[in-house]
């Protein structure tokens, strides 16, 4: 923990203006909120579950957001009963394996909610059967969310922490130094360390980190080994030595030249970087576009190598498989011959293919019993590439908050453990699995509790049977800001987050819809929800708000803040 | 077949005027057509799918549009293996269970294509349990078209025809006199009786068909017995004596009063009615809002008697079960406990509860191996009264051309004969189940030539595994009007189709969608679609032209035609 000590001073500082400037926001919102109050004089059914926030009262290792301990209030009975269940059943299979079970988290990129044929997908002139098998024999969660891009998603993961708290709240691009996910943070990967598995890291990284910013590398965050991309194509296409004119499925390099030229760009990013726990990374081959077609299946084959390596050990094993980054270019020309033609349908293909051999490998070592395999979508597709990139019929896309961005597939699988043919509705959010890991490996005491952790143990909702999930509300940030939160079934959208150009139910742009009414959020409803809704969600997010000034953000990574996120000033007339 | 020969000579019969009103818009299409013709050098992938269709060489009993003979040519030899094989298992079936093998056709109202679990539904605060099952131990059909309407899905069904070449091409509304199913079409009810089926219906009729119109009815178009409902909730709300604060569901029937109120509407819409063939209907009791609430159980009650007491019987029966108008008001008491508390989320929870008591009684019966269940919805929701109607994520509702208006969801169950988890991506339209069902009873030969029937075989996708749909292509008609044109993974949008209020990409109107690219219809292509896909779809409409000259429409009817459809006229200076 030596690498973590070196930051924690610098990170708990917090830059006074951009504190005030985030409370300012806040407060704007809960003054919205007070002007949709109550009018008409009877309560909607779902009323009931808007509770009153309070601020915790309870100790807790891990120390959490207000709205659960709300929830804690009106469940902890029952929970703590679940719990008993849940450490039986684990014992039971600790007693059987002889060791605590394995976990690998597969992360896909770019996939949107109706994706796969589990999904209601399918249609799109590529198949998914590994997954879709996948959904089958397990837990296929149908109100997952995740950040709204790849950057942010993949810190919520490590960190079981918005990113806004964490510092980082947008993606990190090419060129960016200075930000990425600092040694302040506890990753999965470092709680899961401390129970005694072995870890590793495959795939794109991108929480920065390149062989000049060793801090954010996975090594130095809880991976014992890895081999990884700082990021997107864009890394692998804009890199010195890329020849415009290089075919990659559909595209080539020239769909994505900058003027003035390619020759104007000859950077050096790099290349695939390895490295073990305390060691130097090395670049293991520079970023070309031949290599990144075959990307994810190298990924997977490192996956299951590791897999293999670590079966047999009498250590457990966690594995965080991250996928090809899915936006474009990138086809591998064995996986394209696909009824769509377009490279997403190779891409999604391939990461199937490999998904299933992950699984295969699993059942070949027999060991799948104990292994706790969870796949997801970091976000929405991204339509600026239509039709190479991915796809939703859920609104909006990658970088927003509607819940095409947002709402994407994921999957719980565990032979023995998770039943198969479970749906669950209730909301799950992508920082639960850091909780729920931990708890699953019993060392959600080694949470810390010196900041909020998002994160909510969901170790019930995957173990036993016709339990709900613990999350009963979400707060949806994009960037610094903001721009929902979600209680029930009903989704408050804020004033500062960005409007439909078509529609304005009045100046402030705060609108409610009712997912499940309306999950493609084509019809706001101030009468039906919007003016009961609103004081629930005012104090809900005021005691957001408390928890923030106690336990405030870590400081905005300047070197990501200053290239690329939105200005963030507190003066609205600036 | 009495009844039949009375209007025969009438239904031949067709308006100059109205005939030359449809070809001259079937030849603005076509000219539209020649103006996107391509003029890049190089063929999309899936060009090679688009073949140039020819009038029919080939001798048939049933008479097809063009496009089946463009199939028919490049797959024929295949097609007659794959029969051999259908017919080979049909007689091994025969042989075991002594009689042809049942049909059960289970149609659903106003289900959106996302709306079941198995479709990636299951969000919006109901539950699919027994669709769901249905679908992942059968055939779930995943670009199943309806027509955009009730009445036209109905009569489509019935006939194996487009409604259009029918007369009839929109939604009957009560009072309407003088229209409906005429005895000049041949039902499946009429085709299965030649066959030696027991025949019967249950349920929402909605082609007419009052006891002042007898020919429209149930019985005399081929069914043993019935007992039906004219049509949708308006029926049943605004019969007499119906009082307008009648609470159904969560709404009364005060929220549909008309002004100048209820009291200036004391219509006599009459009742559910009951008839057997030959016989003289009658009224079993008058429309109310009490009865409505409880009447898909009623008919699903209605169907498992009938099931129940032909079961044992020599002759194989055939039964129709048309569920409760799912729109607005309706919600029985019993299944109104639902997440979501909309009317339409007690309709589903109502009507998925019915079709697993249909399957049930099967398995009981022990005749489930030898039933061909058939579910599909009728049309894509009506949003007008949003929360208590369906949804869809699909673009467009009931009554539009978009995807959510035809595309919905549709599932095939034959334990033993269907393969369990199939989700065959091919075309099917409702039409289809007419060709199919006659062919699976073996009495395709029973289906006129002198007309053209749309419906394709699928039996061969049905029994056989690795099959692909018999159709490739599909013609989207609206009301009377030709509005798109599906060919492979394409969607060809005519000028005369109603367009999007933000989008025009010329004056024209016209545009292609890639459903593989875009199943939302979001990004209309024209350079990398409709340049090249023009010439292809204007022979396609030419020759589906040529075959409506060769077997004309019947005459458009003129009770409906009055009170309910499009102004249809050739000049379009009006």
């Amino acid at each position: 923990m030596t690498i973590r000590a070196n930051s924690a001073a610098k990170g708990k500082k917090i830059m006074a203006a951009q504190k005030k400037a985030l409370l300012d926001q806040m407060n704007m919102a809960a003054t919205v909120g007070v002007g949709a109050l109550g009018l008409l004089g009877k309560a909607a059914p779902w009323m009931g579950l808007l509770m009153m926030a309070a601020l915790p009262t309870v100790a807790s290792a891990q120390q959490q957001d207000a709205e659960y301990y709300v929830q804690e209030k009106r469940f902890g009975e029952q929970w703590a009963a679940e719990d008993k269940q849940v450490r039986d059943k684990l014992a039971a299979l600790e007693k059987k394996f002889g060791k605590k079970p394995n976990v690998i988290y597969i992360l896909a990129d770019d996939t949107g909610y109706t994706e796969l044929g589990a999904y209601g997908g399918g249609i799109r002139g590529f198949k998914t059967p590994n997954l879709d098998q996948m959904a089958r024999t397990g837990m296929r969660f149908q109100s997952y969310y995740s950040q709204p891009a790849c950057t942010t998603t993949r810190i919520a993961l490590q960190t079981g922490r918005f990113p806004v708290r964490v510092g980082i709240s947008g993606i990190l691009m090419p060129g960016t130094h200075g930000a990425g996910l600092t040694n302040y943070e506890v990753t999965i990967a470092e709680v899961l360390s401390e129970a005694g598995y072995t870890t590793a890291m495959y795939g794109k990284w991108h929480m920065g980190g390149s062989l000049d910013d060793q801090e954010y590398i996975p090594t130095n965050n809880g991976y014992d080994e890895a081999e990884w991309s700082e990021g997107n194509p864009l890394w692998w296409g804009y890199n010195k030595g890329v020849k415009p004119t290089d075919r990659d499925g559909y595209m080539t390099r020239a769909h994505f030249t900058w003027p003035p030229g390619p020759d104007a760009q000859p950077w050096d990013l790099g290349g695939v970087m390895r490295a073990i726990k305390g060691g130097k990374p090395e670049i293991v081959y520079p970023y070309s576009i031949e290599k990144y077609n075959s990307y994810d299946t190298e990924v997977a084959d490192n996956t299951i190598d590791f897999i293999k390596r670590s079966a047999r050990g009498d250590k457990p094993f966690f594995v965080y498989y991250a996928g090809k980054g899915n936006h474009f270019f990138g086809a591998n020309p064995k996986f394209m011959n696909t009824p769509a033609g377009t490279n997403n349908a190779a891409q999604m293909t391939e990461h199937d293919y490999n998904v299933g051999r992950v699984l295969d490998t699993l059942k070949e070592l027999g060991i799948e019993e104990n292994t706790l395999v969870i796949w997801s979508s970091d976000n929405g597709p991204m339509y600026a590439m239509h039709p190479h990139g991915g796809y939703s019929l859920l609104k909006g896309e990658k970088s927003e908050t509607w819940e095409g961005g947002i709402r994407v597939p994921a999957i719980a699988w565990w032979p023995g453990m998770i039943e198969a043919f479970q749906e669950p509705d209730g909301i799950v959010d992508v920082t639960d699995w850091f909780t729920t890991v931990a708890s699953i490996a019993g060392v959600k005491d080694k949470i810390p509790n010196d900041r909020v952790t998002d994160g909510v143990d969901q170790s019930s909702l995957l173990l036993l049977e016709k339990v709900k999930s613990r999350r009963d509300w979400n707060f949806h940030y994009n960037h610094s800001g903001l721009e929902a939160v979600r209680k029930d079934q009903i989704k408050f959208r804020l004033p500062s987050a960005p409007s439909e150009p078509t529609f304005s139910l009045d100046s402030a742009h705060h609108y409610f819809y009712n997912l499940y009414y309306d999950p493609g959020e084509r019809f706001p409803n101030m009468v039906e929800i919007g003016l009961w809704a609103g004081p629930a969600f005012q104090k809900i997010i005021q005691d957001h708000k408390k928890m923030i000034e106690k336990f405030p953000h870590q400081k905005a990574q300047p070197g990501y803040k200053v290239e690329f996120d939105y200005p963030f000033d507190p003066d609205p007339t600036k």
